[in-house]
């Protein structure tokens, strides 16, 4: 047999396979960025590898996918909290995102936002932002692996002043990305029914569909959104967008809290993925998204953290804990997303939802190397009666130990290989403080 | 000036006084086991201190106080998870708790769940449970502090097999930790209205004024407990308990979910306090509290955890977050349990409602020396606009530095140094491989 380039060993391996395979003692060999065998480590008498991992009866998973993100934007976590979805955006956010971003800055907050994820187990991000190119060759840097979506919208954007050439730039960001590095799925995001023309829309989905990329959108997020859409298109914004013809297995639904059965069915019958927010729905009071529901009709829903400024963090493992208890207590029903469903949504549905599900998601022969290992020797993880319940329950991203991406480790006992992680805060507290100081209003700082 | 015993310097100090006084460049000082300054640092010139902690331009905080756990049920956390609520309690953790609980393994249990509290920055929890000598010894043990309660049930009960003796167990516990350890402060806890006659909850109640302790006793927690009152008592929970003359500021109620505005005037007429269990209510799917509501109408309510296995773990970081959040969608209003307000839940509020506000729960001089310090050099926790937002939006358990109780380091750079971890965590996994085996029947482990 040939040497694996890594190997890793002494886990209890959840492949989260179709058959959600689980192997007590397993091993995971690697060669050449992908998984060459998922197996029992008796099975691997005498094998070779040029990077022996111990997991020491750690977990190991497939590196987990946040379904959706704004990276740039751990620039702005915790800048104005517990206000409204709109003072929140139109006072603070817009502003923010005007005075403050360019190529450096969202260079740094990416860094910051994958360094983040890199060490709490994501290693894959659906992202949507503007200076994308900056975002992509900051990604890169960071070993981490994206969908990684221009953002358009009808008004003047940090990067692209004029709202004319919205498409044009996507189109370019799509053209550049396109099989340029393997880490990298370029796609289109619009930003919403009520920011963005018909005509926008349409034009971007079909920009996206000539790349053969992702397209997003954030629909439903919030009332306000779905009275905009039925004064302004005489509907609800799902049933505005299957008008338009947009929705398809590559239209990522991203929120989609405000929806009935009938809209639920739509989603399902033209096979788009959701990406479900639960966090930031909860910090921005937009509501509570029918995720159970979606997941019982059939649609892949993929779990996201939102952006920084929304959540306040990036951790995919709190995010499970709170989708599987938010749904739990809206429908008073224990059962309802149960923890081996919620850590499927967190890994194989969640790359399904944002096209990658042939590619990463499980730990399956030919798949990329997205691998980590959960240390569970620690008081908070113990007893480990069932792994997906101690996951999703009562592990969080501090608890990962080694993270993975494409056969490369980028994480090792806690530390991250490709970012030297003292500089780079050292940058983001400077940037950050130049934010406060040009910032057009107070910081509402709570001394309440 | 007489040296410190102990002097943290370098800290943004978060006092969580009554006005949320907060200090850039803090430092605190302890003597005697308790705070004996709060400034800035720069007043400090030329102090001496036996030892000095460098908080690195860290959080420092009072301890947090866990307003409700069972110490030893860290043995059950995901024994059987996404259950309803009666099936969880009377197939699983009533029969697990009748076949393993000894002694020896409710030792186990609290050792394991105080290391994890400490190690998570809580320095003081409430707790209910059986066998409370044995839990009084082990916290007492890990450095922690604690209001500790033999529980009180009409059913034959660990440790208490003739129900009829089940007050003078109580009793007993009482006059044995009535000033015996300044860390333990003994209490009464009446398992609830449908396990517990009035005869029985007046008696524990009569008992705890005896000895000036804090009776506890869960109350109207699900829909299923409302229909019993309504059915055996013709009232409501809160009614009943009123009736019975059980409310006033030394009844801990904990969950409070379903209670309606007169029941929260009436609480607050009484000045009992409350304790907020909302990641407990979200798992089991039991309801949600109006916590913010509450607070509105002047009660006191703590944030507790719950036990293990319900929750599934003791962070209160993660509590803090889900609190808040849970609020606000649950009402569609952001501005509802801002992070200042939650922090104090998880503080100063916290420690008021189990009746230690005059010693614990804030940092000012004269107060006991219970103080952490979060560690913010993180990615996840950069940038630091507002450090009430950072600890309960973005903070986590894992992120806690240093932790002091009663000016006693317990925990240095994240290790323990009260407890020999890796020697607790080998007994915990023997225990628990015991429970596996002798358990009643198949622990439901999910492959779905």
């Amino acid at each position: 047999m040939e040497p694996f380039d890594l190997l890793i060993q002494n886990g209890r391996v959840l492949t989260m396979d179709e058959n959600m395979t689980r192997i007590e003692d397993g091993a995971v060999g690697v060669s050449a960025g992908r998984i060459a065998f998922v197996g029992k480590s008796t099975d691997l008498f005498n094998a070779r590898a040029d990077l022996v991992i111990d997991a020491g009866g750690g977990i190991v998973l497939p590196g987990l996918v946040n379904a959706h993100t704004h990276l740039p934007m751990s620039l702005f976590r915790g800048l104005a909290d517990d206000l409204p979805l709109d003072t929140w955006l139109k006072e603070y956010i817009f502003p923010a995102e005007h005075t403050v971003l360019n190529p450096e800055t969202v260079r740094i907050g990416t860094l910051l936002s994958c360094a983040e994820m890199l060490l709490s187990g994501t290693t894959t991000c659906c992202d949507g932002y503007f200076f994308e190119d900056t975002v992509a060759e900051a990604l890169v840097e960071t070993g981490m692996r994206g969908v990684l979506a221009q953002g358009v919208i009808d008004y003047p954007a940090p990067g692209v002043s004029d709202p004319k050439k919205n498409i044009a730039v996507a189109d370019t960001f799509l053209e550049k990305w396109t099989h340029r590095h393997p880490a990298v799925s370029p796609s289109v995001f619009c930003h919403s029914l009520y920011t963005c023309s018909p005509e926008t829309l349409k034009a971007a989905k079909a920009t996206a569909t000539r790349h053969g990329a992702l397209f997003q959108i954030h629909v439903a997020e919030t009332r306000s959104e779905v009275d905009f859409s039925r004064s302004t298109y005489q509907d609800t914004p799902v049933r505005v967008l299957n008008r338009l013809d947009l929705l398809d297995g590559r239209t990522l639904l991203v929120h989609a809290v405000w929806i009935d059965d009938e809209e639920i069915a739509c989603i399902a019958q033209a096979e788009a993925p959701v990406a479900h927010t639960p966090e930031s729905n909860m910090k921005l009071a937009s509501g509570i998204a029918p995720a159970a529901r979606l997941i019982g009709a059939g649609v892949p829903v993929g779990l996201g953290t939102d952006g920084c400024a929304s959540n306040n963090d990036l951790d995919l493992f709190s995010e499970m804990d709170s989708a599987a208890k938010l749904q739990k207590v809206t429908a008073l029903d224990p059962g309802l997303l149960d923890a081996a469903t919620v850590l499927r949504m967190a890994t194989r549905e969640g790359a399904k939802a944002i096209g990658l599900g042939v590619f990463i998601g499980s730990l399956e022969t030919g798949k990329a190397a997205d691998i980590i290992v959960v240390d569970i020797r620690k008081p908070r993880l113990t007893p480990a009666y069932d792994p997906y319940s101690l996951l999703v329950y009562a592990a969080c991203g501090a608890d990962v130990r080694d993270v993975i991406v494409a056969g490369k480790v980028v994480v090792r006992e806690g530390r991250l290989t490709t970012v030297d992680l003292f500089a780079l805060l050292q940058e983001a507290e400077r940037v950050c403080k130049t934010i406060e100081k040009s910032f057009p209003r107070p910081i509402p700082l709570r001394t309440r």
